[in-house]
């Protein structure tokens, strides 16, 4: 049985408030979508995740149609297409996590496995991470980019942008993301200290 | 219609406390005012940004007279030059942030567009960010300098001081703000390892 | 007398919410337990620091059968070994500290001594720390390779994988575990600053 | 006329909550005291400051006599020197701030004035912080040691171990930690960065 929305707006707003608070997001950059009923919630344009409330998400179709006024994120493209790809996505999260945003400028060894596992959890918990190349973001060039590597990942890193994790539920996405940021943090910093 | 006096206050607030909660700023060295009525209410002198009250603003008017016997901020000359010199400003931040700090001691390339656009946030959200050369806090020649260099940016960092940032209303400054901190935080990183 | 297991719960998730909102632990990688009335309390399978509630332990034997149906955190061997080989330890926490992870990938001088003390406070809490050869989270390998050394310190650090540290309560295992991840993150950045 | 007791007991448990909250001390490592009615209330041994409360100080007399049956934090000496020796002192903070444990390994350029006023409010706020060679917490040698310094400096820096400021109040001496804790973050940035 499915999850009741209110249960799954809760959640959702948990896990905005728990990024923000812990500054794994910051200002307005991040926004966060999951499925309920065979339409997309997703936050709102302009919302930002410190003040999130469940009453701040705009509804769209599978097909990109808006139901009712208000107007979602212009990133909804990411988020869709991962719905329309993958058909086991039930929440999808995108944020400017400082170590993931660092990651992204380090020329990647493996543009379809680009964040090293020097510990196992992201690999178990996500698996491999691709890269998609800079374009503008809320751009059409974005999302045409982001859809020719929508299969050569688990997980997303959108060079000089951010992270885009799907997950089963919002929590599952919320641990992936976690798991990303600290995984691209462990690489940065013994990048820099020369131990790998 | 402008929104109620005690929205702003809230919100302004709320902005305070979080960037307190957060480590974006510490102890009592932050500022930030809003226009309302035709008036400036300014954090008092001395306050602190993590327990900051609705009770504790001075109120100014556009000629710089306190209103009422509650102190202002010593840097509000910084704010009120602001709202004089940039009609569609609603509110300005006045922070410390550590990022912000640190990259004004990197000499600047570009003294009218200080802080690079590894990633397109800040150039999107606020715009460009001009330097201002370093004179003591809460001093006539800072205000002069300030002056001089206040057509020349969207955003200030104050050289060996911080950063200023205007916005529309404070919620708009305290979305700009935060890319700021982070834009820095990611050019000072990128630096460091030599990737930019 | 023994404290009441409504005071034991009330502390350790206490712990566990400290841990995750301070930046000390992320995502869902964390687990804990405690002794009482002779059976082991440890964090559910899948659950989170940042969620955790009183509901969210299964009791276990100290032979390592499961009481009621809920289900233990896989890591629960490490917990058990340590109440079966140290009889004074009261409580035990497992993290992924950033800095206890970065630690763990510099060479040690000493395996049984692994965190330098630069300064006083690890050894005066603690005691010392000993590593932990690299073995697959979760796997019966690692647990052996726990079993092995887990006479040859009073702490631990798993390689490329996190912090073990056993305590007389939940509080005092808390106290022990900060100090692990501070007294690593001193030893790293004087590493990286090239002053040890 | 002097402040309640209360108001300064309900101050002083915010400026414990808050370091800790913020990542400015952590485990049980930290102490505070303050003066009320010719006594020293000093947080309680084995207290910590995310769960300090007002019945967790103790009491004592200038003369350094227990009042009641609660123990003193063991640093008791350090605070009690500070009000004999500087009578205009209110409060007292100790705690082991990353940053000022960091710089205390840095080569001291002048032992008296310690950490470079890259930015000026250091300075403007506590005024010079003096050096306090190592000896190990809680013992007499450190005591001994700290009186030996203790009219060289508006604040200390002690070696290997963490920051001691005085305040007139418990708010005074918080924000003046605030600065000495972000002022040596600062230098400590800028020397790994060559800038300085």
């Amino acid at each position: 049985m499915e999850q009741k929305l209110e249960q799954k707006l809760n959640d959702t707003v948990w896990v905005c408030h728990s990024l923000f608070d812990r500054n794994k997001t910051s200002g307005s950059s991040a926004n966060i979508s999951f499925l309920h009923g065979g339409k997309m919630y997703i936050s709102m344009s302009g919302s930002c995740f410190g003040t999130l409330t469940p009453n701040q998400f705009a509804v769209m179709t599978m097909d990109g149609a808006c139901i009712g006024d208000k107007k979602p994120s212009k990133e909804w493209p990411l988020h869709l297409k991962l719905y329309q790809n993958k058909p086991e996505t039930g929440a999808v999260i995108h944020t400017h996590g400082t170590y993931a945003v660092l990651w992204s400028f380090v020329p990647a060894e493996n543009e379809d496995d680009c964040i090293p596992a020097h510990t196992p959890y992201l690999n178990m918990k996500l698996g491999k991470v691709c890269t998609v190349p800079y374009e503008k973001p809320g751009s059409q060039a974005l999302f045409d980019a982001f859809d020719a590597r929508i299969m050569h990942g688990d997980g997303y890193l959108l060079k000089q942008h951010g992270a885009v994790v799907p997950g089963s539920d919002v929590l599952d996405a919320f641990y992936c993301l976690e798991e990303l940021e600290e995984s691209a943090r462990v690489a940065w910093e013994l990048r820099a200290a020369g131990l790998r």
